[in-house]
């Protein structure tokens, strides 16, 4: 398989990551995800998620408590190092709180690591966090 | 070799980056980076630097403002995926300006992605963003 084939492998597992989390559907985001053990999630601001069981409980607080969330994935990199890849990008993100009459904007820097199995490329790492510019929000 | 010694390489290799870091010797923190194109490093709040270039001068510009700067590092994990290996831990730190005449402390998570190559294990992924603990910062 050429270098390029296995770059649009992994950032079709990127999409797809990104798609369950735009349908709220907590079924199609288990099936990105790794079953090894060492799965880890950091959502902004929040501590370490380690395993299955941690990772699972923070996605449905987070699929609970949204009505909507729409992402425009932006500025992405890939590195593959088979049978590991890793993917960089921006995520703006557009959300809604399930009862909420408006809508919330983020920009968020995020890491999503992936590793090959037999069934594909599945996360084992996501690290999100948000990225802070200057007259929004910053000190000073 | 056994994976505990593997682990093992893995953990000073990641220990490397935060004396580096610690005795803010920029010729140390580049001999824990790979030489690979596709190094990325992500400071809290700040968006994504990509190849030596950008991170070096990023590095650059937090050792030039920093006077002391001390890490506690816990919560650490690791995961192996030869060639690949990645660190998930906790830095607790305490820095000062250059002329600062007080410190400051701050929580946060980071994810280290390292690469095997015939020197060694070396850095090509670093992300870092803060922990926002409830009643220290955090809205509401």
């Amino acid at each position: 398989m050429t270098r390029s084939a296995i770059t649009a492998q992994v950032l079709a597992a990127n999409q797809r990551f990104y798609d369950a989390l735009e349908a709220l559907d907590i079924a199609a985001m288990e099936a990105c995800w790794s079953p090894a053990p060492g799965v880890a999630c950091l959502h902004p601001g929040m501590p370490w998620q380690r395993g299955w069981d941690e990772v699972s409980s923070g996605w449905e607080v987070i699929l609970a408590n949204t009505g909507y969330i729409e992402f425009e994935i932006v500025d992405v990199e890939v590195t593959v190092n088979d049978p590991v890849a890793w993917v960089t990008c921006v995520e703006r993100i557009t959300s809604a709180a399930p009862e909420g009459a408006g809508t919330a904007a983020a920009e968020v820097a995020a890491t999503n690591l992936f590793v090959l199995d037999a069934t594909g490329w599945r996360i084992a790492l996501h690290h999100a966090s948000l990225i802070i510019r200057p007259g929004h929000g910053e000190e000073g």
